[in-house]
């Protein structure tokens, strides 16, 4: 067996998510349905980080095995030929195929993983930005916003910001790196760990919106750390604005 | 009658352009439309500038007149709620509304308007950028499309840059600045003008992206201008890449 390492972007709003399922769009099957016709055979993808519906990807990576070798030139244009075909095929795209040693998995292999949550923050909706940012009306003040995050940055338990749901057998994790920036009407929030449970990072999000807003203190986010309860956090901000930015890897 | 300026940003994918038509969705119907409920009478707008099927816009200009005095932030609000009634109203939203004197004429005076031209320049499809860029696989020499793009400004007849059923009396047009970055993989030109000829911003737009790819060199725009012939000129670049950017008033 051969493997191969793909990176994807993809627009999720058409999406039910990456993973498999049946009567429902998703990525996978999408991208598996394409790859088997250029690799004559049926294609199984391990991915690096499953999304939700409607979260979006920059650099989502997967693996794949493949019985023989193919020039990854030869696969990648044959995937992003077949997928023309595919139902909302059009919203995905590989941007690159590399043969890689069978110790890579793309999901265990994975360094570390940056998310971008985007918050368009204006008085008027964008139907420009629509697809890929939450409208926030009120006025943001990002200052505390960062000061707020910083509280995040580190190793915590994360109970607060963990979805009822989630798998995860610890909800000790550590945030390595966060950041925000704000670029005319567009406030960017990017987060960077080793993993992440799950919709930890649009519940921090969304409790970060709500200190940017002024109903939460920049200083009580210790507190709701401290917790360990979803219920002192805010809500959960909507999949849309959030983007797989890189998945990280020795 | 009192008449009112309205600021508007559009996505215009979904659309036949701005212009009525039967049959068609078209931004101006679909406007027309919401005002008439939230001003309960028949609703006129006059429009700076019209664009073609599948062009954006983040700040289009228009005027109407309403028989009353209406609060400007009450037909603000107003439109944009009923919007959402309306096909594909989603995509269209009022970002400002202003009471204006009478000789204020949307059109007329304007003194200039700037469109923006958007390039994703990499061997790979975006499905982020596809809605709102033009996507160019060959590599792309940003600082030729400077070198070009100044023999392009100034005072000239524009005739090479001018389609078919273009209704302009006079083929010359002063292009008063023009702008061209890179950010990452998306080349963004910028074109300020007192007018354009019909299809003049994407014919020039396709011209600088065959000097880019290294079709045309720079030097030649000299001698296309001045052939005053559209087969000199390159193709019509596509209209998904395109957004009116701002229109300037006194």
């Amino acid at each position: 067996m051969v493997r191969y390492k793909i990176v994807i972007e993809y627009l999720g709003t058409n999406f039910c998510g990456w993973q498999k399922q049946k009567n429902v769009s998703t990525v996978q099957e999408t991208i598996e349905n394409a790859a088997a016709k250029i690799l004559q055979e049926k294609v199984n993808l391990t991915v690096a980080g499953r999304t939700d519906a409607g979260v979006h990807a920059e650099g989502q990576v997967a693996h794949l095995d493949c019985s023989k070798k193919i020039c990854s030139s030869k696969i990648l244009l044959g995937i992003n030929f077949y997928l023309r075909n595919e139902k909302y095929g059009e919203d995905i795209s590989i941007k690159k195929v590399e043969k890689v040693n069978e110790e890579f998995n793309a999901r265990f292999s994975a360094l570390n993983k940056t998310y971008k949550y985007k918050i368009f923050n204006k008085h008027f909706r964008s139907p420009l930005n629509q697809k890929d940012s939450w409208w926030v009306k009120q006025k943001i003040n990002v200052k505390d916003m960062i000061r707020a995050s910083n509280f995040l940055l580190g190793k915590h338990d994360f109970t607060s910001f963990r979805a009822v749901g989630c798998q995860a057998k610890s909800p000790i994790k550590t945030l390595s790196k966060i950041g925000i920036t704000k670029k005319k009407n567009i406030i960017t929030i990017s987060f960077t760990a080793r993993s992440f449970l799950y919709n930890q990072v649009r519940i921090m999000s969304g409790t970060l919106k709500d200190v940017g807003t002024g109903l939460v203190k920049p200083m009580e986010l210790k507190n709701i750390i401290s917790a360990k309860n979803r219920s002192k956090a805010g809500s959960t901000a909507p999949a849309k604005g959030l983007t797989l930015l890189k998945v990280n890897y020795k």
